[in-house]
């Protein structure tokens, strides 16, 4: 419990209990051994991000509850980034779900929509704003501030993180081009592969110069192709405002996918919270239940 | 077969034979009667909307599948806009799958991303932009037509019916409220007790005074509620050029949910054509076959 450590009991967990001796359980088992002896039905993975590591421990983490024949939600990208068809193939060897709403667009049915409503589409393209602090940067760069205030506005808000170069280099942005391309387009596309374009060289200038142009600068995550011939990309993109990409603001978020029969369906998420990040992995169990 | 009558062969039909002898086909059995005899799997309901006999014919078809244990997909939103609740009790009764959702918004997923990917979610409003003919009238009065000149442009492209009273006095568009009212929010909402607001008061001046304020008018479905409290209009709306219902252009559509745990989602419909309608079928099937 805390940030870090585990807490186990055969007979289930009383959370009381928990919350008052915190310190008592933290060391008892670690994450990998948990996984690997005690009895559950399903493993939630909600460890952070992380990139330099290429989502290693939380791969591990899956692959531990995969290999026995356990069902895996994972909240964090990094497994699908990096490691979607060993996990997906193993998943389907050993009979089991591996389910990942959260990833992408916090709670918004993105996988569910493209595996449950589009049947029988090839996804041909997909292209979507995904990463609130670059989109908040940005439209305070329309304002008039400095890339570096808007920053600081953004960690003010809690959006960006204390470090925020995973935002502005367009690692974040990378790493959910991969988890897209690999579940939708089946991509073999590790994060390395997505070329990025990074906001440090931005500036307001430029930004009031699309504005002029009747445009709006967005850090725009696309993913096109097929297998093996999948191109990732995270650009800074000047789109028309008779976009409907030219109206995502603050934490809200977009994907457009283009499909061979049912052309293009857009899902837009308008003013997120906590709760929807929440409901991802409660539609993730919704759906292990058949629902 | 042709526009009337209908073609069956206990053996499966020989489409090149049907198509040569349409004439002798024609006056075999009437649709009721080969509901209610023939053998079949599942019964495709594809007659066109007949508002003045509160879709009646489609009611009783539906019913006559259902009665007999088969499984029923309607394209015709006559049956889920006058007959949901007996529809939906008699297709539970029998065990058998009642879906619809070609409806509203031709083959995007609208029913199917409700009732497959917001589970735990009560959808407590939806909104939408629903009718193509209003909206190209619309657009086109923005650019300085009248509207006896738009909708005869929306004629020549084959998007307003000859008699385009239907979509013009907001009777499609209550149809479409009804059908998603019944449907997402427990209504018993008959078309007749949606509010509507006819487009022919509206006048090119009105449509450029919007304009000049920033914003669009649209013709916007809405119904709110639950149960018995279900509030249904079909208005026009002035809506700001930063909300992504004034960027719906053609024949695109646009719905939004406001649900309790996730929040807002918007789905976007660009540019659909003839197999966009087509897919909703398609869909409809897959799900029947537990995809």
């Amino acid at each position: 419990m805390g940030s870090r450590g585990g807490a186990a009991d055969p007979d289930g967990l009383d959370l009381r209990r928990v919350l008052a001796e915190q310190g008592r359980f933290a060391a008892a088992l670690t994450s990998e051994e948990a996984l690997r002896t005690l009895d559950y039905d399903v493993a939630v993975e909600m460890t952070p991000l992380d990139i330099p590591g290429r989502g290693a421990a939380a791969i591990s983490h899956v692959r531990a509850a995969l290999e026995r024949g356990k069902h895996v939600i994972t909240c964090n990208k990094g497994p699908i980034a990096w490691a979607w068809r060993p996990l997906r193939d193993l998943a389907r060897e050993r009979g089991v779900s591996f389910l990942y709403e959260t990833t992408v667009m916090d709670g918004a049915p993105v996988f569910n929509l493209a595996q449950r409503c589009l049947q029988g589409n090839t996804v041909l393209k997909i292209e979507g704003i995904l990463n609130s602090t670059t989109n908040y940067v940005l439209s305070e760069m329309e304002k008039g501030a400095s890339l570096a205030e808007a920053v600081k506005g953004a960690q003010r808000l809690g959006i960006a993180e204390a470090d925020p170069a995973d935002d502005l280099e367009g690692w974040d942005a990378a790493v959910k081009v991969s988890a897209l391309a690999n579940v939708l387009l089946d991509a073999d596309l590790p994060p390395e592969a997505v070329e990025r374009e990074s906001l440090s060289a931005i500036t307001p200038e430029r930004v009031r110069e699309a504005l002029d142009r009747g445009c709006r600068l967005k850090v725009v995550c696309e993913a096109f192709g097929a297998g093996g011939n999948v191109i990732g990309r995270v650009r800074v993109r000047e789109i028309p405002l008779t976009d409907p990409f030219a109206l995502v603001v603050g934490t809200g978020s977009i994907l457009r996918f283009t499909t061979d029969i049912l052309g293009k369906i857009v899902l837009t998420e308008e003013d997120p919270d906590l709760s929807t990040t929440a409901y991802g992995v409660i539609s993730d169990l919704f759906r292990l239940r058949g629902f």
